[in-house]
């Protein structure tokens, strides 16, 4: 598997904004969900032509209504749905037949219900669907709501009341309640504006990375914010990310149903040791998805992640009239990675000079005795603070304030060139409609608290580094040398678990390698070659009529120098003695491996990713610590040094106590190569186990000592 | 250190709520503190005698001003003082010679000004009202709310507007900002009440352990948020833990200064493993203190704690008519420790009474399908759920309702016999007038999002864990046969570091020995006692006069069964021959300790606790994994075995791999017994390392294999 095409993703253009729209199963009756849906499409004020479909009814809500889709004066762009299950079929039938674009199938009773019966109707929804050219938003969804064109087909009430101004933050989840009232809804609530919202239901066809895609392409959003309650397909979560990074436009996701997920890794060996759910946030990382853990995180997320300057790095500065807070949002930022660092020798004259006696020049800083009774000091010191090259970031920090000082602060981050969000805890005290909301529907970020606000900070500098990398960093590239088509090969037809012989066989193929081996003539050869190792060797005598090799003396390990030679002619004379008339194919002179550090390398399934690599600690500690890591394959020597980062025993080795350091360059380049295995031949693998992996002292590489290749 | 006294804080009935008040700097101009100040207390409706003093006024805001405090017609019970620094300290020594019990000094330019003559005029400020038997709040502070009785004197800006009424919730902090303003307003903008509040300043006299204690005491409060810049004084913070847990009133607290703490704590030894933060972290919940992130959480906690009815255990129910928020909720709950548990037959065949043909009946529940069309099938359900023995918790979620639904499960929530947080994300979509606040406003707990609701059930479910522990378990103990006097003799006058024999002896008095050992007369005498130890012993002759023992063969390691008499004899004759004359004291005969588990068992000293027990994983972990935790000694031997459940390598005491579990019940035993060496003498001690202490299989205890004594 390598980089995924560019732009995978059908034009919604005509379903987020059509022309003509239908709603088959519209009625007046708002205790239905036709009624209701219909009423919202009128109320946002749907400028195209609406049609009501309903054999029963000549009109609804004063409009004509007409007994079926062939009776339309023109072709829907998009033709809603609410009839029973069954009824579904046969109207998206028809739709294929007239040659409408797309449908919206809201009801249930599909294969959300867990029966067979509703898994064969969804079946035979989505084959109804391609047969006719009809691409389907659902079944058992709350539809679209499309603030750019004023275009809604859902049941919500959150769109209730006059229609919001359209913004630049996208929503898509499979669920209504959640997408469209605790992130939707909420947003608008803080003051942010929404460009499209999809709540999509079963995802029998189109699915949310489709909707979210769309919206990411669309100029009009900045951001798009994703609920998912399952990702099928991993391959089109990694295209959208891919053009989410390529448009440098954020994707901030919450994955929902983490301890089902985990329930449903256990089944998977390396998988279980801590289940997909670490899958899923190891590739979200990596493939620059901004995963957040409630839906509050979101919107707040957005804020600064909609924001046309992005932290340049995490060197933070905060200021206040009032300190407790300064200290909370430090400590709360330094705990997510941020640092304040001192001011500029410049900055600290200019803070100096700014307010005289005032000498303490901290970064956080508490101006409340400096601040006082001198005119837009505060201004004045954030303007200092901001044009300091020792800073990425600049917060100020509000309490209670006038109105005046508000705006002053608001304008002062409005034209900043650096990320400049407003932590303010309270109220304005002299005009009670300036509020968060009014400064967030001009743009700032303003935050009612510091772990919100320190969160969404760390998910912004993330964001950054992740671009920064990206455009760092070359794509990984096929090693040189390796053979797949040998490895293929070797793997066969049909599912089996591999010898070890045989496993190593196809690591080798990669470049993973065992133990340095040779096999010599007698034991003067043995001598010479054994010469060639870094250290200690084995020999072993190499025949097939002496199966219990150690009994018969034919085998010595720890051998060093001259020992090499005496040792060679002794085991040939133990061959000779308890084997007389035995076929002697040679010595074998193996290196011995010793004072390595023990490492995991697997590849295991994951059921939304596939093949997805697995970096750890070896022995004991994997099973106490689960001091393990994730990726997606093919990953490059560099992103996998990176994966050490993940591990809490990554420091082992660096040398610890005077042990000598281990080789990093080698396991990275190890895991790289690991890694190319994986995605060339991830469809044929079930599992791979390299375990352990020594890794010896630096310059001397890395060893497979033990292998398992199960093939799929 | 034992038990602290039952309540060691101070009345402060009248500070809190005087029957006269006197302000020295009071003014009409508001762009003063003084101004301010009064403007408050008088707006606030103080119903006792206000008394300004200001000898430049005659009247202030139309009430007769006084010049001086002698000149006020009744003695004031708290003075509020807004002075230049120096002249704060004439106004407290009048107040001491009128016989003013109590005095708030609001100004600043005392000990928080980071300089030596700030400090100083704080020393002054101190000595002169406990020579005047005053009792001070400040200096630097923004004084006191109380809502109960309508006193307040601060100049705050969030208590504008009509008094709101009060409420069950005490909030007490350093900062006026932090605590009035992110705490204290915000909860009233929430719905909650506020008793009695105090920003304290400096606490260079009263600190915010006696307000805190007095709020607690109060009849009026059922919950304190407290908010810590700093904890000077540790052992106050335990008796005041200790009425809490008495009272059965939970504090909620917020330490600000982490990453500052941590700076602080390099300096300790053991400490610096982790941090000082960590020993305040374990320490807050060891005394049952409910330690919060961010200022949010306080309130958000104390919606839950201050209910009537608290957890009787972690396992939830949660049921909604929409799917999305249940799965969220679920995950972020579970991820605190929570379960979701099948419900019982007989709530199973009651659910599937209520919603025929409503098949699945899980937990957490969606009745989207079985609610649509039955009238109040939400709330028959959660009557169904919350009567199920197998669960302690409700939540019932709702986004977007109607009244009469929300007022159902408000109904349902307020009459329950288990907790029941609601989870509500959205509106009332029938009358704006029903929010949240209101619900909250009448004793609801209402959660706008999962994450703090999980959150505050999870502090909810451990403060009730905390108080049925504490009913159920004995106090700490002091073990029998522990010779304190001896240890005390042993550690000497003035800092020492004692050698290891000393620091063994040290630790034996209090039951923690080395290997096992004793002194042979011959070979014959030498194999009897070998043969009392269980496993391998090693032989050493003892003799003065054989310096360099391994050289002259007079040790001899690993020995078993008949070797022992053997290897007695040769090392006998070893001596004889390398050291003909040499007077031999015996034959020392001690185990070998082999293939126990290597922890590590320290005493440092914190600067807010004193002496603090760490306990860890040896070596390599404890330096990479920093897997330690501490107690404030002393604790009982079920404290000791629960801090084992708090290190992340605790599984390989059980024995993983076919290892034998380890002594589990001896470790607990010693750390027991090593906490009251730490509690009797911990004043004398800098610090005691026992690194290694080999924790041996199973019945076979643990063993010092290195020690380490420094007294203080």
């Amino acid at each position: 598997m390598t980089e995924p095409p560019p732009n995978p993703f059908p034009d919604l253009s005509r379903f987020f904004a059509p022309r003509r729209v239908a709603l088959v199963g519209a009625t007046e009756d708002l205790a239905k969900f036709g009624g209701r849906c219909l009423k919202q499409m009128l109320d946002f004020g749907f400028a195209g032509d609406v049609f009501p479909v309903n054999p029963n009814r000549p009109q609804v809500f004063g409009r004509p209504c007409f007994p079926a889709l062939s009776a339309l004066p023109a072709l829907p762009d998009h033709v809603g749905i609410v009839l029973p299950a069954k009824a579904c079929i046969e109207a998206v039938a028809e739709c294929g037949r007239l040659g409408v674009p797309f449908a919206t199938v809201f009801s249930a009773g599909f294969g959300e219900s867990g029966t067979e019966a509703g898994a064969a109707l969804q079946a035979e929804l989505v084959a109804t669907a391609r047969r006719g050219g009809v691409r389907l938003m659902g079944p058992n969804c709350n539809g679209t709501v499309n603030f750019v064109d004023g275009f809604a087909m859902t049941s919500t009430g959150t769109i209730n009341g006059p229609r919001r101004p359209a913004g630049d933050i996208g929503v898509v989840g499979q669920s209504g309640g959640a997408a469209q009232v605790n992130v939707m809804w909420r947003a608008q609530q803080l003051g942010l504006g929404i460009s499209y919202q999809s709540s999509s239901g079963n995802d029998a066809d189109l699915d949310i990375m489709d909707y979210a895609a769309f919206m990411l392409e669309s100029p009009r959003t900045r951001v798009v914010l994703m609920l998912a309650e399952t990702v099928r397909d991993g391959a089109k979560l990694r295209a959208l990310a891919a053009r989410s990074a390529a448009l440098r436009k954020p994707v901030a996701i919450i994955k929902f149903g983490r301890t089902e997920a985990g329930a449903r890794a256990a089944s998977s060996h390396t998988g279980a040791v801590t289940g997909a759910d670490a899958v899923f946030d190891a590739a979200a990382r990596q493939l620059g998805l901004i995963r957040v853990t409630d839906t509050t995180e979101l919107y707040e997320a957005a804020m600064l992640l909609r924001q046309p300057v992005l932290p340049a790095g995490n060197r933070a500065a905060a200021m206040a009239i009032s300190g407790g807070n300064l200290v909370l949002l430090t400590d709360l930022a330094a705990a997510l990675g941020m640092t304040f660092p001192p001011f500029g020798a410049e900055t600290q004259a200019r803070l100096r000079r700014l307010t005289p006696g005032f000498m303490a020049v901290n970064n956080p800083m508490d101006l409340s005795a400096g601040a006082i009774g001198t005119k837009d000091v505060f201004g004045e010191a954030a303007r200092a603070v901001l044009a300091d090259p020792a800073v990425d970031i600049v917060v100020p920090v509000v309490t209670l304030g006038a109105a005046e000082d508000i705006r002053a602060v608001a304008a002062m981050a409005a034209g900043a060139p650096k990320p400049v969000p407003i932590l303010w805890t309270g109220a304005c005290l002299d005009d009670p409609a300036l509020t968060p909301q009014v400064l967030v529907a001009e743009g700032r970020a303003v935050f009612r608290d510091s772990q919100p606000c320190a969160l969404a900070l760390s998910r912004a500098i993330r964001w950054s580094d992740f671009l920064r990398r990206r455009e760092g960093a070359a794509p990984p590239c096929r090693p040189a040398g390796v053979e797949p088509e040998r490895a293929r090969a070797l793997l066969g037809d049909g599912p089996r678990t591999l010898s070890e012989r045989d496993s190593r066989a196809v690591l080798a193929c990669y470049g993973l390698h065992g133990p340095a081996e040779a096999v010599a003539a007698d034991a003067a050869d043995a001598a010479a070659r054994a010469a060639a190792f870094p250290g200690a060797v084995a020999l072993k005598v190499l025949s097939a009529d002496i199966p219990h090799k150690t009994e018969a003396g034919v085998v010595r390990l720890g051998l060093r120098g001259a020992e090499v030679g005496r040792a060679a002619e002794e085991i040939l004379a133990n061959a000779a003695r308890s084997a007389p008339g035995a076929r002697i194919d040679g010595i074998l002179v193996q290196e011995m491996v010793t004072g390595g550090q023990e490492m995991l390398l697997g590849m295991s399934r994951d059921a939304t990713f596939g093949p997805v690599l697995t970096l750890g600690f070896g022995g004991v500690q994997v099973e106490v610590l689960r001091d393990v890591t994730f990726r997606l394959p093919p990953v490059t020597a560099e992103e996998a040094d990176a994966m050490l980062s993940d591990l809490r025993l990554a420091p082992l080795l660096a040398g610890l106590r005077g042990a000598p350091a281990a080789d990093r360059a080698a396991l990275a380049d190890a895991v790289a190569r690991f890694s190319w295995l994986a995605a060339d031949l991830g469809d044929l693998l079930a599992e791979v186990d390299v375990n352990p992996l020594a890794v010896l002292p630096a310059g001397q590489g890395v060893r497979v000592l033990d292998a398992l290749v199960v093939t799929a």
